[in-house]
């Protein structure tokens, strides 16, 4: 039994650990300077320190990234995940059609994912919403204040409105996603531009949340508020033992529930 | 037979008059030099000017004051409305409890209202929300974006995003009021708030269209872009035939639509 | 700390019980034979047994009732409730207004209402949604199948889709609520009419859960797939700890949040 | 300039017709004589009859099939079209890939999608929604009952409450399909069994709706409420003129809507 400890001191204690898989790119980390000098482990390193520091043994935490085989989400990597991250930018291309569609199915029947940023153009993300995920963007040290405009939302717990991050990528509407079942958090930036950057959605037996903040130039990762967004995200996707029940799709005689 | 232009100059005709009643609480207009010099006939005048403009003689508009007999909606006013404007501020106490709730029954039954700017802390508002309709403020000319993340809303209809108001009160979020069913616009200012100004609810058998932009210290219903927003709301909450009918709250014996 | 147990056997503990108040009209046992036969000790006794049977000592229950002095609800008991049970059905009219506001005030900072069967019509519910919530009726033993169409939500875990109540008074649609934030059940009944039973809405801090199996005349309470459903209404709108914060509508001058 | 008659017997003038495509699997009609003795021309004829009668020189209508070349959609079909109906049923593995997605591209760019009962499995369908879109069945003439949830919404326009068609396939919950953006419809049948019927998605600057009546073996699209149905989602699905516009998904230079 593993316990968690929310930031008032209060612990609770679940029965067993969520299996956390971070998957990222990892491409910008290690050809980068820039980029290797915020995470020089990459940046599922500083996810997986943020998962410890607000959720401790309440996860276990593996990675996978693209350069592995099957993307590192084969041999049964997908059936044991509870809750998948996501985090791509220059190679989505490069990520497999059929990896894409094994790990959309494993969210219908499911598995939890949290999409973060430059994720939104991602073929796992797309298959999921159903629309073109499109934005307006700019890369100029745009200030980003993330407001919540849902406070009694899971993901929105214990962090500050607004979560100040003094330098990041904007990302602009219109953005195309489906009206999301739970609007969470928007962000607006120096320029003026607002983003709905906080967005859940469900999608058969699983949950989805897409969090932009996260640009690779900067240390958006490292910022506390950020992390704890992170770890609450986790927790808001991840399935109870009520998911992950087979679909009834089948042939039902009249009274067959008598 | 009547007629409405769209921008693109096409033009549709409509078999009768949405009959608008503009109510104002026109206080600070006769009182305030500032706001004389604005709106030197009240705004109501700017907004029936901003409904001729855009749908022509396919409404009808009459205008009503809280000082005047019944705050104007008696003597069978509100049952000849199909669209009802609000605007108070100062004197939201002095709107009678008895007219505040006859305006938030005839909305139940079919009367569509466009709330304006501070009317989000009008008696009918909360009446008709069940919140406190709360918010941030800062009346110290920041200017407004108002950016569109609904595009295909017909209240979105024809105007650029984002609306750049030069001047406004800045009203920021948590807005304490129930996740729209339709949420169309944000707002962002010069200060960093973020503010949802544009949303739509259904109550009954009508419609509630709230929109943000509209301090009695700035010109902002002399612009455009929000003066077509007004004329779009009208026409988004206008009842269509359906509307307006008896609720069945009735007892239903087995088979009785048979 | 106390302990929850889940259907599968998992113990969860949490800090400290929830506050439940279970609020009943308490007329109906007390004067119709056919009532007091079903529920002898009131319809708040088979409810507090049910809280018991699911979630243990995680909960606190107290009892109030109409005939009590301020119903039941004065000298903090609300300030000191967490979750708010509501059954009501002839006495309506019977409950002070200044009692009916102090509650829906109370949701709006952050107790959960779990709202049941006829409190459809109860002043609480009609001031926090702000429709009629009238609906079709008919009390004939018609039985009724409760729905799962939201199978992750947590007030639907652990109940068959679909529970099968032999015998109930039909509810039917148009139901006048507003489109709810969460629709969890759909009921069906023998005469065919259907009826959105189980539904979630935000309000402010807090939350509400409607349920509308539970009329008095049939043994709805002593379900145990209803009585599961009761436990998790109860957990879903619990307030965590980051509500019942205080809302700030306030004056913010720029910056305010550096 | 042509003419919609609402059946209040009011006019309403349209500048130009909305361009409807028809597309049938058309498949079941030729093989299955139940089926042709019921359409013994296609669905499609009685599609277009109803859309006729309610919509007359309102809308322009083709109709394309699975046979033809491109099934019929190639040629700039799509591209001219405003509306797409859309049924298959044992053939929707039969559909080009390339088809399917070029669909869902142009309905992403403003095209309205009318999938109807079987089409819940079809590619386009399952591409835009991002689920499996599963459900339960039974073919044994059930009656179906199709109930009005939100009275106000135009496909609702005209159509009682309840629709009573005699007898179809039932179609029960769990329907795996994101939360509709707008629940119109939900249907109960003889054996007890609910289903969310009437569902409206927006995907982009399109729209989609589903309706699940009209199952080949019966003489669903015979019945005056479900073609008034029909007629009532063209007209909603159909995209105004502030759709289509292409996506701005471009970088944003700080100030370029100045």
């Amino acid at each position: 039994m593993t316990e968690i400890r929310s930031r008032s001191g209060r612990r609770q204690n679940v029965p067993e650990p969520i299996r956390v898989t971070l998957w990222n790119e990892f491409v910008h980390e290690r050809k980068d300077d820039s980029v290797r000098s915020i995470y020089p482990d990459g940046m599922h390193a500083v996810w997986e320190q943020a998962l410890r520091t607000h959720l401790g043994d309440a996860v276990s935490v593996r990675t996978a990234t693209l350069d592995q085989p099957g993307h590192g989400l084969g041999d049964g990597v997908l059936e044991s995940t509870d809750v998948l991250f996501w985090w791509g930018h220059i190679a989505h291309g490069d990520v497999a059609d059929e990896v894409a569609a094994a790990v959309a199915d494993r969210v219908r029947r499911g598995m939890g994912l949290v999409a973060l940023h430059s994720a939104h153009y991602s073929k796992v993300f797309k298959l999921l919403l159903g629309t073109t995920c499109s934005l307006r963007w700019r890369n100029q040290k745009d200030r980003e204040l993330v407001w919540t405009v849902d406070p009694t939302h899971p993901v929105a717990r214990g962090v500050p409105s607004p979560i100040v991050i003094p330098e990041q990528e904007m990302y602009g509407e219109f953005f195309d996603v489906p009206p999301p079942d739970d609007l969470v958090f928007i962000s607006s930036f120096t320029g003026g531009e607002v983003f709905r950057g906080g967005c859940g959605w469900k999608r058969g037996f699983g949950r989805v949340f897409y969090f932009s903040p996260g640009d690779q130039e900067y240390p958006v990762y490292h910022h506390p508020d950020v992390q704890r967004v992170l770890a609450n995200a986790a927790l808001w996707v991840a399935p109870s033992d009520i998911r992950g029940k087979a679909y009834t799709a089948d042939f039902s005689p009249t009274g067959w529930f008598e």
